[in-house]
This record gives C-alpha cells, structure tokens and sequence, in this order.
C-alpha cells in the first residue's frame, strides 16, 4: 500500500485493546508510542499480543487516558500511530479481482459507530475495500476504528471527491454495481452476489443520494416483517455481506441446496 | 397484555423521533406529556403522525430536552410516559406458535446500543417476542428505545429470573431451541430456522454462558473470512433472524432456489 497517498495528515490516538492489538498484529502503522492504564496492572502483553521492544510505553491513570482519548471507552490501552493509511481504488479493484470479493461503497455514513460496524462486517464476512466519500461522511476517526474492533487495522478504506465517478469507473471495469435500498427493486436473496460486484450502501437518514443511485446497474432490497421503518444501515450491510459470503462458500464448494 | 404484571416502578422519559411516533402509533403505553423543542418550529405532527388530543405539549429550549433526557440524542422531542410494558414469557410463546415466529433469548447483553440494535432486527425481521434475564443485563431503558427506532412499542419483550429455566420450559413446550456462537457446530444457512423454534444470543464480551449453552439442543456459527475475531452480537442477531425469514417466505411461497 502507499504510505504517503491519501493519508490524512494528523497522527492518530487509537484506543481500545482491539484497534491497538490489531495495529500491531497487521504491521503496517507505525506505532509511536503505547499508554497503558495503571489499573491494567503492568500487563503490557494485551491479548497474546507482545508489544515489540522498541515502541515506547508509558502508564497514565484511567482519568488521564479518557481526557486524553476523549473517550471512556478507551478499556486502559491508546496508541500515538500515524495517520490512518488510506488505499487508492485501483488497489481495492485489483484485490477484489484476485480475491473474488466485492468492493464496498458507502454513500454519505455520518455515524462512526454505524461506520465501525460495517467496517468489521466488510473484514469478518469478507469485502476486498470499501469506498468512502470525502464529503459529508465520516472519516476514519479513532471512534470509527474503537467500533470497527480493530477491523480498520486490515481492510483497505479508499477515500473518494465523486462517489457517483467511482460508481462509472467500476461499471467501466467490468463490475455489475447493486444499490441496496428498503424499495430495492431485487430480493436480496435471489440476487448473484458472486463475481466481480459493487454495492453502494446508503446514509443513515437519508439513503442513497439520486444521483448514485441512478448510476447503479440495479437495486436490492430486504422487505420488512415489521411495523418499523427498515433496517439499519449496518444491519443491512450485515445481512447482505452474510449473504454474498454463503453464495461464494457454495459456489466454491459446488454445493447447492 | 396484561399491564400491570413485570412492569418497572417508573414512569419513563422516552426521548427521539422514532421511539415516541411508535409508542403513538402502538397505542399501548399512555403517554402523559410531550415536550418538543422550540426550534422544531411547533411541527407536533411529527412524521405523519398527529398526536392525540388530551395529551399535554410542553415546549423547551434544545438545551433543556438534553438535560432533561441525559441524551444529545433527543432529536427535539421526549415523552412522559408509563413505565415499559414487560411482556410474559407465555404471550410470548403463545406468539410465536400462532405466527410461526421464533422467541429470541438473549444471554446477559449489557450494551443499550446493542439491545436496541437486536429489537430493531427482531421487529424489521419477525420474531415473536425476545426474553431477556433480570440480573447482569441491561433492561429496556430510553436508551434502548432510543437504539431500537421504536421496536420496542411493538416487539414484545420479557425478563426472566432464570434464562436457563426458561431454555428447559421451551424445550418441554415443544421448541428446539438453538444457541449462536462463534464456534457453533453447525452452519447457519445450513439449520432450519422455520418452526417452532427458540435462539439464545450470548453477550457481546463472554458470550453464552456454559450452563445455558449445555441445555440448548444445537448450536450455529457462522464462520468468518477475515483476521479479526467476530461479529458483534447485533450483527449475528441481523444475519440469522434474516436468514430465518427467508427460509420462511421460502416455504410460504413453496419456492426453492
């Protein structure tokens, strides 16, 4: 990955024993510094994980690491690292090309707990990248990365100026691209979700933005039993990724049910 | 249901757009007040929903809302209302046979988000009602109603002293009740989830309880692809309670794929 493009340009304070274990297991983020609760009790080795010698540590009460992290959630770990490393496109195509997965898009998510939940749905179920717009959606905070369980740590987050330009280029190279939609015009589960795809996920309030979905070769949906609106977003993400993940694992294993 | 049994001793302030236009719409719980924020510029008829006349409206400033609701996330509105109605376990059965819906046991989740998360899924998705222990879990809270988008005016839930008792009354009433782990012996696209049927979720950290997972007659995993290690507890609930529907419509429409 390139270590320079797209990286935004302040250093990060991940906290949370997921985001920080897995900054170390994946190698690729430089760690400057490791602050551990007192109250852990010197227990530095986090999870199995050791921390490699040369990464300096130092201890601060559980007081000063929420001050410091702005956050209570921190469960006594932070990490001084550099900028979140973002992945160009070009890349995220090329994996999900040799790795048969599907590029994520996510148009406009403004919640980092919902954008850290699809994070760690794309990495468990497996997607090759997901696409985020640069405005008005979320980056990828230390919040995001606390949600993501540590998920942001290896799944490849492309940052995008035209989302809608993204959706062209896939189209161009050979991608078929879903939108999911609660009005999706296809069940998601009658849908061939194997191959060289896309699906561009709407935001929370507001779904998919016209333009996007236009642009889109066609729509799912998952229709309701309820008396409630729809899913949520992640919850969505969930299912539909769930669902691409059975239809590669019985494709691969030549069973069909 | 019977609105006097299981019910908390207090009134509760309901805060958020959806949880309040569910609890209108549900017509179960009284509501005694509604305060709304000034600058939501008078518009009481919130999403299509007139409130009732003879209930009181009360303005406040967005400050006070948040003060009062202990939550930024009060969207400019809140309401009085009676203390939340607890289902009892036998509605819930008697539910779940009338509609062919699965009863939801969920193993000591202590996360207001993450409750709310899973009874929005049970609601969008069709369960007949969730139980919940009374010790070491989070009860329905606003918090939770808030999480839930108003799931929880419709989707009946109750609170047990012993979730282990209640796995064994189930197994007697005729239900083959299934757990979900990460290390399940069977796949979850692989069980049939139609019938009468009961799932138990465990908690987001430890997960199930030994004692509870000894006496569920089978377990499902859904195995993962990716480095870090599993599904949150919400996403799980989303991907099997889908999965559960789509093997219903499948055999109500008597379509194989």
């Amino acid at each position: 990955m390139n270590k320079n493009k797209g990286a935004s340009s302040r250093p990060a304070l991940l906290y949370g024993v997921h985001p920080v274990v897995e900054t170390l297991r994946a190698e690729r983020r430089r760690i400057r510094e490791i602050i551990i609760a007192r109250s852990r009790d010197n227990r530095i080795d986090i999870e199995g994980m050791p921390v490699p010698t040369g990464i300096p540590i130092t201890y601060a009460s559980t007081d000063e690491l929420t001050s410091l992290t702005g956050s209570p959630h921190h469960q006594g770990i932070a990490a001084r690292t550099e900028p979140f490393l973002y992945a160009d496109v070009t890349e995220i195509v090329d994996r999900a090309r040799e790795l048969s997965l599907m590029v994520l898009l996510l148009d406009g998510i403004q919640d980092p707990g919902n954008l850290g939940s699809i994070l760690r749905s794309a990495e468990c179920l497996g997607v090759a990248g997901v696409v985020l717009p640069k405005d008005r959606a979320v980056p990828i905070t230390p919040a995001v990365e606390k949600a993501s369980a540590g998920a942001t740590a290896h799944v490849p987050v492309a940052r995008v100026v035209n989302l809608v330009r993204t959706v062209e280029m896939l189209k161009k190279e050979g991608f078929w691209v879903y939108c999911a939609d609660a009005r999706g015009s296809r069940e998601w589960n009658s849908v061939d979700l194997t191959g060289t795809i896309a699906l561009v996920l709407g935001s929370e309030g507001k779904g998919l933005r016209r333009l996007v979905r236009e642009r889109c070769d066609d729509s799912i949906g998952i229709p309701m039993n309820g008396r409630i609106e729809s899913l949520s977003v992640s919850q969505t993400a969930a299912i539909l990724l769930a669902e691409a993940m059975r239809q590669r694992n019985a494709s691969s294993t030549h069973l069909s049910e």
